[in-house]
């Protein structure tokens, strides 16, 4: 019987863009489908071709798979993988699903949070789950206005317009950065987004490649971890407290790893709505700046929050920042910008245009019509609103949840931080809570490595303003139940 | 002097998803930084390092030179590497910007073509660029009545909607499919995009890894050809003529390789105009079926071209198949969809998410309204538009162009592929025609590889019907300029 000679083994190319395995793979099946491997020939056992090739084990295994999954290979316990016949090849291939073989799926725990950060709410359910902004003040009337105002220059509906955005919905952008202390700002370091998710998407395609480390928050934004997770990023975690980020943790770990970004949500952070002080933003920046890391500043609340120096304004040359009108209008805008040092500013646009061509040119044009006319006086509505609803919750908190579960100090914001006492965990908590009718985002999906089991997090804003005290009330019999048992 | 012993190389892990280089990096910067390789102590030259590790030269290249690049060690002609003193590194390493040490970026030749294809037009120029829809028939007035009508539901416009699209809209969407042969498509076999771009990418990033191999239409749409290139992916090319897809070519290479998918465009294809006849589309299906690779049929132009079966419906199980409302509505609305099979339309919908959370729910629900009402009719008008258009350009080019001009035949569609004589290269014919006051688009950005250096691509539709033929006239005057030179 043909055994393969070590001869006819693959060159492999380290350096080649073409993984370790499929170079294995691609020269077996070559050989194969030329005859060079005949029918019936056999393939040295994986541990001895790793062995030859200075690979692991798992390549081989990996690439012999492939060839198993095509019907090229027969893989047999006892015997060995041999060249399969080839009569009838092509059918067997068809008889494995081309999905069987798709590339590894790197995706996290919690692979539907995203999903459920985007869905729909559940009818009768007093649902705290979704980051939207309350349905009073409504931009509703005037943006309709906005709207009708765009439609009426053709060219802002039959066009694509430019990859980077509309041209004075930049300026504007530019303007009001610059009003909040980032001088430099101009039209040409903006790039408007299909919302700042998409900001998120762009930095970790185009700053990092899967393998690289990142500073994230622990907790953080879970839409932001998963994006990390699909690109393989490794994300080193560094605490948050009241003040915000533990710029001091940053600080230890930039001296002795080089981290790709340090991605940091620094106003109103999502979810416990800290907001850094101006002692950490300016250590952040300095060290940052002087270890040469950039830092991604996601400020998707910052309007709302108490007046801080956002990083880019210190760190100009560091930072990508990024922020969007989906909390401080409407998320079915799906506008936001990012903010970045020129010199990258290509570099991120096109993986923009990779991702959508272009964000909607007459929504842009809705939303800069808006800037000019409602925003501003809808703005300090929706803070007043906000820090409204806080008092609220305190209250209903304060008269329906047990002392020992703790919440998060805020002025404003979104959302509600609490840590529930050692006996009952977030998970447990929210099935007992939907019974009740009442639902949240437990704390796990908010770590990027373990954390969170006996935390979870309300959206003040995500329910009518009256249904906040009958909703806490609901948690609170649900903790109840639970530490009763 | 300190030199390193062999004892303290990195031990690769090849099955990694951790770069090479970058885990040598990793492992010489841990070890200046914890001590253990002392100021001044000498780095083993490249190639012994690449010949010790089993590695090429270029991976230790490249770990050596980020080292350097953050003052880690110090390299010298003559006297190769060593650590660098730590006094003052962290300051040193700041000197050098942090975009110097950026990943590699992977783009085409072109990296300004799908800016280009989004670039609004010059003044007073005839720009046959932009594969825009006519002006007139227009659209208008019945949409904004949709967005007028859509406004109305406060739901649609402050929240987020799923990530796979307003339900109701999917639903039209898989109608729409069922009517055009796609039996068994139902509303969770589709996704909404923003535009299908952005399902380009999904399928780039989802059905394949950097350095695997697919095939691509020769000549093809240069943002999908950029798409490909950043993804890292290596396009085999195969020729399209007046038929369609050369599927013949595709049937060999699929004897002896194993794209992950095949990306055509069948009808109206860009630039060429060509629709895939009804035996190479069964030809095309059967034989992708039987290799269990799967299609990406992008379908921008589908709705506009003569009755074809599309090939989703040939075979459902192995097609992913995109279309957009772009070139029927209008392009700002950035709305298209995908139909996949089930089984892999939560690994789509994870990319999705990741590039944007979700599309415009508002928009949606206008273009499910405008669906609902005026774009059959407008369909309709536009195909006619469409025709006229070609007539006049046929027209003209009769009377204008020398013979020796070839055209590819067409009816309907956006555009105009033609072939100039061997001593008209099409880049400076588009210098000649700029000169006189009209563009269009080079063919070389139609080609994966070499290809296109005596094509160009007019899209009809971008400027005003009555200023087809003096553009065209002005292209002949730059035509016989160049003959005559």
């Amino acid at each position: 019987m043909l055994k393969i000679g070590w001869a006819g083994l693959p060159q492999l190319d380290r350096a080649s863009i073409v993984p370790l395995y499929r170079q294995i793979y691609e020269h077996l099946r070559s050989a194969i489908l030329a005859g060079t491997l005949p029918e019936s020939a056999r393939l040295p056992p994986e541990r001895m071709m790793a062995e030859r090739l200075g690979v692991n084990r798992s390549t081989v295994v990996h690439a012999y798979r492939d060839l198993s999954a095509e019907g090229l290979i027969a893989q047999r316990v006892g015997s060995g993988s041999r060249v399969a016949p080839q009569a009838g090849r092509l059918e067997r291939a068809a008889s494995v699903p081309w999905w069987v073989t798709l590339p590894p799926w790197r995706v996290g725990e919690f692979p539907n949070i995203l999903g459920e950060l985007a869905a729909k709410q559940e009818a009768g359910r007093i649902s705290f789950v979704q980051g939207v902004a309350p349905d009073e003040p409504s931009p509703l009337a005037d943006l309709a206005a906005s709207f009708t105002r765009a439609a009426r220059d053709a060219r802002l509906v039959l066009s694509y317009g430019d990859s980077e955005g509309y041209g004075p919905l930049r300026e504007a952008i530019a303007a009001r950065m610059v009003a909040r202390g980032v001088l430099g700002a101009q039209p040409r370091n903006v790039i408007a987004l299909t919302g700042s998710t998409q900001g998120i998407m762009i930095v970790a395609q185009s700053l990092a490649e899967p393998g690289d480390e990142i500073i994230v928050e622990s907790p953080s934004y879970p839409g932001a971890l998963q994006i990390f997770q699909i690109c393989g990023l490794r994300a080193i975690p560094v605490p948050v407290d009241d003040e915000g980020m533990r710029v001091d943790h940053v600080e230890a770990i930039l001296r002795t790893r080089r981290p790709r970004f340090i991605y940091t949500m620094p106003s109103l952070h999502n979810p416990t709505n800290a907001t850094m002080n101006a002692d950490r933003r300016l250590r952040l920046a300095t060290i940052a700046q002087r270890a040469g890391v950039p830092i991604v500043e996601d400020d998707p609340y910052g309007p709302l929050a108490p007046p801080q120096t956002p990083l880019i304004a210190l760190a100009p040359d560091s930072v990508v920042y990024l922020s969007t009108f989906s909390k401080t209008i409407a998320p079915s805008l799906r506008i936001g910008w990012l903010v970045a040092p020129h010199v990258i500013v290509e570099r991120l646009l096109l993986r923009k245009q990779a991702y959508d061509m272009a964000s909607s040119l007459y929504v842009q044009a809705a939303v800069l019509d808006y800037l000019q006319r409602g925003y501003d006086a809808h703005v300090e509505e929706l803070r007043k609103e906000l820090l409204r609803r806080r008092e609220i919750a305190d209250a209903s908190i304060a008269k329906h949840w047990p002392r020992s579960v703790r919440t998060a100090p805020a002025r404003g914001g979104f959302y509600l931080w609490a840590t529930t006492p050692r006996d009952v965990r977030a998970r447990a908590l929210l099935d007992a809570a939907e019974r009740r009718g009442a639902s949240f985002l437990f704390g796990e999906a908010f770590y990027a490595g373990s954390g969170g089991d006996h935390q979870f997090r309300l959206a003040l804003t995500a329910v009518k303003r009256e249904e906040i005290g009958k909703g806490i009330a609901r948690i609170g019999e649900a903790i109840s139940s639970l530490m009763r048992a």
